[in-house]
């Protein structure tokens, strides 16, 4: 829960990579493509990876990990990224956004990989937008663009046809249907805590439950900004985004207000397992203490009454007379059943 | 409670059929009619369908089942329908929305029968309204349209003299009017939870109650967007609504407002159950406690008063009295009756 | 709280009358007043009904009670009525709302009496005002305008100088005083549950005041829509609202808001009695455990004490002891002496 | 809680005084200022009263008790005030709210007293802003506005340099600034709540903190609504006031906006203190509990024990044992020193 | 929780200081500065001040401690600063604002520092920002701004090279920055209690969770009118503030508006927090409980059983029968161990 920010104090602008996670080295790649072709190349420094960019065409130049400053900053300088840009890409606890600039825009989102173990995983994704080229910066290798670079490889879609909006859009597109997958998984650990939560009664439910509602919360504070960052691209009128992608910004517009009111969903059905969960708690406590307290006052009359005729007293006629012992065991016997009987006409039973 | 997208990392507009029901044949209808006479078709091809066509008068196509992609693309293409729009009306999950696109309106709504067992169970209609002519994609054949096919027929009210706007209209009207069938079965639901929420203490009785309140708000997540998107159709500056429909989608949007409201005196009316039903059984449960808590009380000190005399000590005075057993006997009705008297006085009996 | 609608399939506009208490004769009476003088009469058919009209002056027709669909039919024919409109007069679970046609302005709002035993009761009154008439229809014949026919008839206030619309305004205004009457008895009610809320631990107390509840909130559903068609009707720029009547509509507008806002307050004042109440019963229920525990706990060590001593062991040198008795019980009173005290240090008794 | 108004069934604008404090005595007087000089005068009768009038400075009539209908009507029609003004001024349950009339602003505001008793008490003050007059209408004499009469007296700061919207600023300000003294009381009251919260178990805490919410509650009711209506002040394009009055105006926003920040924070507080006591009252209880029953677990099973030794049985060998009985006891003493380690280790003790 | 203002009653622009810590001696420093150079200088009185000005750079002006209203006055004069202006000055209890006058700007917000014991600590910080000039106002003198004066002095960053505006978002970014250090503070906090949650079940943990609770939620009452204030600013159409700046405006407003989200998550935390602390307190009683009565209710029949042979009836054939004693142990034995045998099928031990 707490904010580390090492760069507090530092004059604006200052560049320091904020993570939370350890970093990895930097690596560098580029992807041109036009209606007719495609290549992809990785590039050892910032210059190399210049020299592939696709004049006629898109490029999509791809920065995994953020430690590399001094590529950042010529990356930034030659496309004349502003000094607060860049020290929001490196910041990777910010919120998701988009901020228009003179030149481009930038954009900032989050990709969520579900792992089995500590539930959703957050990594920053930054996608700065100009005329031709879309640079993404990630925090980690990884593959959650794969499916993207397939698509262009093999021509799938319209991918290939349109501009580096529609690229943006595509990345921000599969970013979504990951969110749905995560979705997927919450949904079915709060099925599997539904079903418990009539029986299930130990003292840990309770704090399992509370860690999924933080995780389904914090789920909400990135899906909510990106939904009114969607809704400010699609108010935006910039030249950058044609007016052909509209539609598609709808349509992912609709996506991510469905993941949110799924999480919407989820929040009412955590409150709904809870008190459903407190009430049989106290419910089969009270069943316990019920059976418990009745088997105690029937016996309490009982041992009196033996109580009694183990007293010493010199004149106490009962003791002496021959059926007094096998009297008081149905007098005794009488009680019982008449205390059960009346239990039973109250409905203790 | 799960999202499942088969769809999931395919590029939008890819053309999956999701929905969580089994799928069944996709079979194609035509309806044409004008103010002087109607009739209806069955295709078994698209191009059959086509044919039918009432070039002059209004045309309705009602598409049942979503399987059979060759088709749908071909409607899709007769009519220019955007590859999203065919997307959303394949995606069997989707929020209901209006959205205009040049050449039509695309509506999505979202049709509710009540099933006794399991409540209230959802088919995505879509509705994808022309200058002349009124497309509808259900996910199943089923009769929810039957009233408005029999108002066409027998020339039952002003449908017939009406544009294509009016019939989605009265197909929208038709599907408000089964909500609040559902709404009555769920009203009549809540009542009975009412009436038994002072008597009933089981364990699932909250239970089944979470169950009808997570039904009202999945309810509510299909009221409260269409009710967004009729106020949208209002708004809406188009050729394809004629200033005559208006007043119309005033009453339709009118009657929406009401089921939400109903939505939402059914939540209230549910936490009102909780709460009175959560005090019922902690009230009863008190009850229980204190009568044997009571009893047990009473006899304690005359336990003690039995086992005193029970001790063996060689010199106790009492024991050697005459009037000994008598006398203790009274003094233990003595204290019973005290307490009784105590318990009474503070109101605890 | 269900929702029965016989129209339900209809083609919209079909007349039938929605309601749920059982329906009355169609009664119709007709009132004329100009500055100068005023008269009352009643018809039995819409023809002799309409022969009264005040040509000069302005008229009001009040229609009681809605089954003479024939009749009604007529007089919507004669004042150009929307089909929409009869449907809306005749369907009373209508909410409140302020509807501008081309020649008339359709009002619909609830008049509110107080019954002893059922608590508010609900009557739909329509308005439609055109430029010199004001048609109402109510329900049942009743006395809700008895006092704005008074103030025709006696010619006080400005009622007879000014216009329709006035006359209009003043039949609001006379439901909104009744809505105030309705709240005070509520407010008394509250006030006995109030001073009921520490004492009262019984299981239907909860019971009742959810009740009451579930009145302010249906008068709430009734109180907010009608403010928002208030609000609407000054903010309309229609020839039929002179600009003189503005003053009275933000009068009118301010009561309806006092009572909205009093609304809310018996809600905040309801959660307040609950949580009073419930802790109290709580409490209650605390006390009389404590005070018995505490009794069962003294005697336990005591009962054992005397236990030991009805041990039957041929070696027990106390048994023997002459003091061993009275030893005993000295031993025994201060055990119990200690325990009190610790019982009151600890601030339990 | 309950809403009487005498003038329910009336015309509106009809006079009749609607307050729930006897009334007063209806004075006049009349405070008259320009930058040079100024004179206080009070006047038996209306007429009297505007012969003071002060023609080329500014007038500030201050008419105290709402009774005399006749001065009232005088008055009214001098300044030429709607019915409906008048008929506000004598509803003393009226919210607070800004109007604009023709030549004049009619203001509506709470001065609020502290009693010590009872708590804040209310009094409604109108103030009637023309071009060179201000005049303010209150239920009671009383000393609200003394300071405001001392300032024009002495002169002090630009009170008598300025217009008469300066003066109705002034007024409102200083009603404000007394809301500051009653949040302080009620915040001292919360803050002794707050510390008893812990300690505090008895049946009458609950209900008193529920009387300071409800006091909290009706202070909102009347200081939300008045910061509206300074927003609306400011907001007005009149030429009554002026373009140097909006800074102050300003001020008086963010003061009262400040008030209503108070406000919502001790409601907060309020819940906080609710919970904190409620759960100490559970876990005093609890405590309780918890050693009452460890004291009779304890001693349970050494009664059965003595109990057994106390059987009569012809053959007990233990009986007839030398050292049955100590051996008897060091069971029993090791059986305690168990059960206590037992609870220790499970932290129970 | 008290509001103490000793300005009440008076005048409107009185000049009193309103603050609750003790006052500090008024202390003055200005620092003059242009992208060529930078000095700092102290001044004993005003005159001497205003003579250090930086009539060609940029001049900031720093007071530290608010009680020498003679200097304050005398400064306010120089820059023609209004009355209200220097009021808000010395009401340190003002919430964060911002303000725009003729030839000036002015902010109020409040700078925080943790204090290991008390929490969080605020001082108010008055900016006031003109055409070349910055005027800051502390309560106390502090090292909040240490870090600026530091970047003007090495001449880090952009600082020197822009206007008097950047300097005073420079300032304004440090205080939020420092936020986020108490944000990191409480964070940590709430990390232990979290921890805590599920054993701690003492009377104080609660308690203590709400302090926290009113930590943040004072520090929610000071970060939200910030960030209104920041987003008025931007908004601002004055030419005070340079285009060039509306980037840093941004980043700062998207900071605030994290700790803003920060804060929320932390609410909701909190929330959890209480109601998995308030769910173990009563699992573990219900456990404690339980076991408990178990051994009481295994013992009672037991003790029921030896009762009966402790009577001294004459004729008891058990008593004489030689096996009598050890069949009375076995049927002992045998109904203990059913009664657990029963205790573990029903899942309670």
């Amino acid at each position: 829960m707490a904010v580390e920010r090492p760069d507090l104090g530092l004059p604006p602008g200052s560049l320091v990579y904020v993570g939370d996670r350890k970093p990895t080295e930097t690596s560098l790649s580029v992807i041109g493509y036009d209606p007719i072709g495609s290549w992809i190349k990785t590039a050892d420094t910032v210059e190399e990876l210049l020299s592939y960019r696709n004049e006629a065409g898109i490029t999509w130049i791809n920065v995994n990990g953020l430690n590399d400053m001094d590529s950042l900053s010529k990356l930034a300088k030659t496309y004349c990224l502003h000094n607060l840009t860049l020290e929001d890409i490196l910041n990777t606890e910010h919120r998701p956004k988009v901020e228009e600039f003179e030149d481009y825009l930038f954009i900032i989102a989050k990709a969520i990989t579900w792992n089995e173990e500590k539930g959703p995983e957050y990594e920053q994704i930054s996608i700065v937008l100009t005329k031709n080229t879309v640079i993404t910066f990630q925090e980690h290798p990884g593959d959650c663009f794969d499916t993207i670079r397939k698509r262009i490889e093999v021509n799938a879609g319209r991918i290939r046809k349109m501009g580096s909006d529609y690229l943006a859009y595509a990345l921000l597109d599969s970013m979504v249907d990951d969110y749905f997958k995560t979705l997927d998984q919450l949904g079915q650990r709060l099925e599997d805590f539904e079903n418990q939560a009539v029986d299930e009664t130990g003292r840990h439910f309770l704090k399992q439950l509370q860690q999924v509602k933080q995780q389904v919360l914090a789920l909400r504070r990135v899906i909510w900004p990106l939904r009114e960052s969607i809704a400010t691209l699609q108010r935006l009128e910039t030249e950058l985004i044609s007016e052909e992608l509209h539609p598609f910004l709808k349509d992912l517009y609709d996506n991510i207000l469905q993941s949110a009111e799924t999480i919407e969903g989820y929040r009412e059905l955590i409150v709904s397992i809870m008190e459903v969960n407190l009430s049989s708690v106290s419910n089969k406590m009270n069943e316990v203490m019920k059976v418990l307290t009745i088997i105690s006052t029937i016996f309490i009359p009982l041992t009196f009454v033996v109580g009694v005729y183990g007293m010493n007293f010199k004149f106490m006629p009962e003791l002496e007379h021959p059926l007094g012992y096998p009297i008081t065991w149905s007098v005794m016997i009488l009680i019982a059943l008449g205390m059960v009987a009346f239990f039973k006409r109250r409905h203790w039973l």
